[in-house]
């Protein structure tokens, strides 16, 4: 009964690259990876649960900020390579740094520009301090 | 003077991840993938060109089907290892498929159902018939 997750055509590292966009105002939040299970999980349980490449291990997106991701919709491409996950933002911060979003550089003058401001400390944010949730 | 290019880390196969957004509404259109070349063609001549896996070779999106993505704004993430461009679509049309958006998919009740309208014949925008520009 998983033949929605055969559909997907995973990379050789059985991963597909995952956009989590804020389901109300559309501003995309961050990417990152999902493997097989991680996508499994974040249908049933309706929260965003990645595959961490740098730790190898599932990520279950806020589990120490309490900045968890409520999934609204899942979305898949013409490709079945990426999906989009639109979700609800609790707490309002997204990225390790504190902020919305992880997109807050823009290029501008030959250069990339910090753009929006830290709404959070992330030494308050990660208790714990691997920083990165 | 290419010190902004030197800031992005790219993957092992030189590439990042680089997500087109509509500028003004912020629907998600497609992902691709850049190479250092097609990055700075994209800002040098504003806009989206990309490296086609498949095909090996730059990709100057719409060079066919005249579907070409205008650049706005170029972001990057915390981690510098993924591109947003906001772009006006031309024509409307991103996908392939003669879809505004590749991600016409919803995940609904176990299984990826199409909502979104083909809004052209892909046979009437791709003359030469590669279908994928």
């Amino acid at each position: 009964m998983n033949d929605w997750l055969d559909e997907i055509k995973w990379d050789s590292d059985g991963l597909v690259p995952a956009i989590a966009q804020d389901h109300l105002t559309g501003r995309v939040l961050m990417m990152a990876w999902m493997n097989r299970e991680a996508l499994a999980l974040t249908a049933s349980e309706q929260r965003a649960i990645y595959w961490s490449r740098s730790r190898a291990k599932l990520w279950r997106k806020g589990e120490e900020s309490g900045h968890v991701q409520k999934l609204h919709e899942l979305r898949l491409d013409c490709d079945a390579d990426v999906i989009i996950l639109k979700v609800e933002q609790l707490g309002g911060i997204a990225c390790h740094t504190g902020r919305e979003s992880c997109f807050y550089r823009v290029f501008e003058n030959g250069g990339w520009k910090t753009v929006d401001a830290v709404i959070k400390d992330p030494q308050s944010i990660y208790q714990k301090g691997n920083g990165h949730d």
